[in-house]
C-alpha cells in the first residue's frame, strides 16, 4: 500500500523540474474558495508532476535503457512524457490513436518524441504500446495507474496544502482516478476530498458502486483527459481504503465553468480542467460557508478562440 | 509631495474590493523572474485598483453626489471604473471616442454604466468628460493622473514585495504613467524600476528627456492600452525625484511575449500588459543573472482567437 511518505519523496524529486504553481482566492460572495492554478504548470497540466516522478525514480534505480520511455496517449499524458523526455534528454515514443489531433501529434513530435499512430481507439494504442516495450525494453509510463504517477501527481496537494495552511476539502477532476487518488493520499483524512467526473465518464463512482475498477461507456466534451474507460486499480484501492466522495457534472456545467473561468479571470481552462470548478459552481455539494474549500483547476490545454465574446461578469 | 505612505494607505482601502493576485517564478534558465499575475485582476487589469482607491477616497470625504463619477476611456480605465461603481452602487459615466470597439462599450453598459460616445479622438472624450463634469458634479476619476489613481496602481507592488520577500528591480508597463509612478514610490529606492514603452509611444521615455511632460505621437499594437499621449505630471514628478529607468520595446518584442506567455503559462495577455515580459525576453537590460526581477503582467483584456496554433515551448 502506498503511503503519504511516498508523496512527500516525489515532492523532493520533481521539484527541481515542476513549477510551484500559484493559487487565488476568489472571493464569489459565497464561501471564498482558493483555485490552485495548476494549469498554469509545465504543458500545461498536472500530468507532468507523475510522470517526472515516474522517469526520475526509475533512472535512480538504473531502469531506464537506450530505449528510453514509452507512453500511450494523444493527450495531456503524452504532451507530459515527451516534455519529460526531452528535459531529461532520454528518448521517447508516444503512441497514439488515429484520432488524435494534427495539433497534437505535431505538439509531441516538435518536443522530439517519435509518435507512432495506431489503432482507432485508445485502447488500441495501449496494448500496443505495452506489447512494444517488450521488444525494444523502454519504460512504460502509464497515464494514471503506477505508483510513482500517482504519488507524482499529489505533489500538487502537499503544494497546495503549504499555501493555504489548511483545508477542509478538496474538489478534484478523475478521469482514471491518478490525480484524484494521488491528492487523498497526500493529505490528512480530515480533509474531504470530492472527485468530481462528467456524468457522461462516471469511471471512479461506478468503480465505488461495483466494488471495483469496472468498463465504462465515456462520452462528452471533457473525454480527451477525463475520458479514461476503467479507474486505475491503485487509484480504487487508495480511495475506497482511504475514503472520497464522488459528485458528477453535466456537460452545460462544464461549459459554464469554463465560461466563469474566462470572464472572472481571463484564464483558458480545457473541458476536464475546470470539471472540479463546475462542480463547485452547480453547488449541489454541501459545503458550509465556512468551509476552507481549494479547487483544483488542473488543465489549459484548450483552443481559446470560442471565448471572444467576452464579458466582464457583474457581481452583485 | 506624494509617500510611501499614500500606496500603504491605498492598500488598507482597497483590500476589501481587490484581488491578490498570484506570483509565479518562471524558471526560464537564466534569472528566474517573477511574474506578478496582475492581469488575474478583477476587470482584467491593474486598473481597479488605482479606480477603487480613488472612489472610496473621495465617498469617505464625502464628495461624491447623485451624479457618481465620470472617466474618459474605452479601454481598462474604463472598464475598472465602470466595474467600481458597480460594486459601489453608484452612478458612472463613460465617456468614450467613437473609435471604440462595439464589445468595449456593450461591456461597460453591462456593468450599468452611462456611455457616452464623443468625438473621434480620446482628446476629445476627455475633454467632454471634464466639461460635463463642471455640469453635473460627477467625480472625475482620471485614467492616470491623480494622487488617489497614482497611490492605488502602487498597491500592486507592495503586493508582490510581500510575497517574493525582496527584489532587485521591477519591469512595468508605462502608457501616462500611473502604474508605473505608484510602483516606484511603493518600493524602497534601492530597488530598480524600470519603465517599459512601445517605441511607437515614448511618453515617458519623451518626458524624462524633455524634462518635463510633452505631448508625444502614439501608434502600434499596444496603443490602446499605453497610447497615452503624454506622461501624467504626478508621474513624471515622481519618477524624475526618485528615478526610474526607461527601456523601449519594438511591435515584433510584443508579439513574441504575448506569444511566450501562452506557450509557456497558457495565459492570455494583452500587448500592453507584456510590454514588461517583452522587455525581459529582448534582453537589451543588463540584469545580473543572480538579480531577482518582477514582471509585472498586467493586462488580460485581448481576444485570444490568434493564439490557437499552440506550440509546448521547447526549453534547452
Ligand atoms: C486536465 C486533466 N484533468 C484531469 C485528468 C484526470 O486525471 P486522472 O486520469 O489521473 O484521473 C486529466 C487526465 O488526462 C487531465 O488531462
Ligand atoms: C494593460 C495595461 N498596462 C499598462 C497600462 C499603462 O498604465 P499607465 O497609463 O498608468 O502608465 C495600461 C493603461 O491603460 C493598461 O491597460
Amino acid at each position: 500500500m502506498m503511503t503519504p511518505q511516498d508523496v512527500v519523496a516525489a515532492r523532493r524529486r520533481i521539484a527541481p523540474w515542476v513549477r510551484q504553481t500559484p493559487v487565488i482566492t476568489w472571493d464569489d460572495h459565497r464561501g471564498k474558495p482558493i483555485l490552485k492554478l495548476e494549469a498554469l504548470q509545465v504543458t500545461g497540466s498536472f500530468k507532468a508532476r507523475g510522470a517526472f516522478n515516474r522517469v526520475l525514480a526509475a533512472r535512480e534505480a538504473g531502469q531506464i535503457h537506450e530505449a528510453g520511455v514509452i507512453g500511450a496517449s494523444g493527450g495531456n499524458a503524452g504532451l507530459a512524457l515527451a516534455y519529460v523526455a526531452h528535459r531529461l534528454g532520454i528518448p521517447a515514443e508516444i503512441v497514439v490513436p488515429e484520432t488524435s489531433s494534427p495539433i497534437k501529434v505535431q505538439r509531441l513530435r516538435t518536443l522530439g518524441a517519435n509518435v507512432v499512430v495506431q489503432g482507432g481507439r485508445y485502447g488500441d494504442a495501449y496494448d500496443f504500446a505495452l506489447a512494444r516495450q517488450e521488444v525494444t525494453g523502454a519504460l512504460f509510463v502509464h497515464a494514471y495507474d503506477q505508483f510513482d504517477v500517482v504519488a507524482g501527481q499529489g505533489t500538487v496537494a502537499l503544494e497546495l496544502l503549504d499555501q493555504v495552511g489548511s483545508l477542509d476539502a478538496v474538489l478534484v477532476a478523475a478521469g482514471g482516478g491518478g490525480l484524484v487518488a494521488g491528492v487523498r493520499l497526500a493529505l490528512p483524512p480530515e480533509v474531504r476530498v470530492i472527485a468530481v467526473e462528467p456524468m457522461l465518464a462516471p469511471t471512479v463512482r461506478r468503480a465505488i458502486e461495483e466494488g471495483g475498477p469496472v468498463d465504462v461507456e465515456v462520452a462528452g466534451l471533457a473525454a480527451d483527459s477525463l475520458g479514461a474507460r476503467r479507474c486505475g486499480d491503485l487509484a480504487y484501492e487508495i480511495l475506497s481504503t482511504m475514503g472520497v466522495d464522488s459528485v458528477l457534472v453535466g456537460e452545460q456545467e462544464l461549459i459554464e465553468a469554463r465560461r466563469c473561468l474566462w470572464d472572472e479571470f481571463r484564464l483558458v481552462g480545457e473541458y476536464g480542467g475546470v470539471a472540479a470548478l463546475a462542480a463547485y459552481l452547480a453547488g449541489n455539494i454541501d459545503l458550509p460557508d465556512t468551509t476552507r474549500v481549494g479547487i483544483i483547476f488542473c488543465g489549459a490545454n484548450s483552443d481559446p478562440s470560442d471565448l471572444v465574446q467576452t464579458q466582464t461578469s457583474v457581481e452583485e
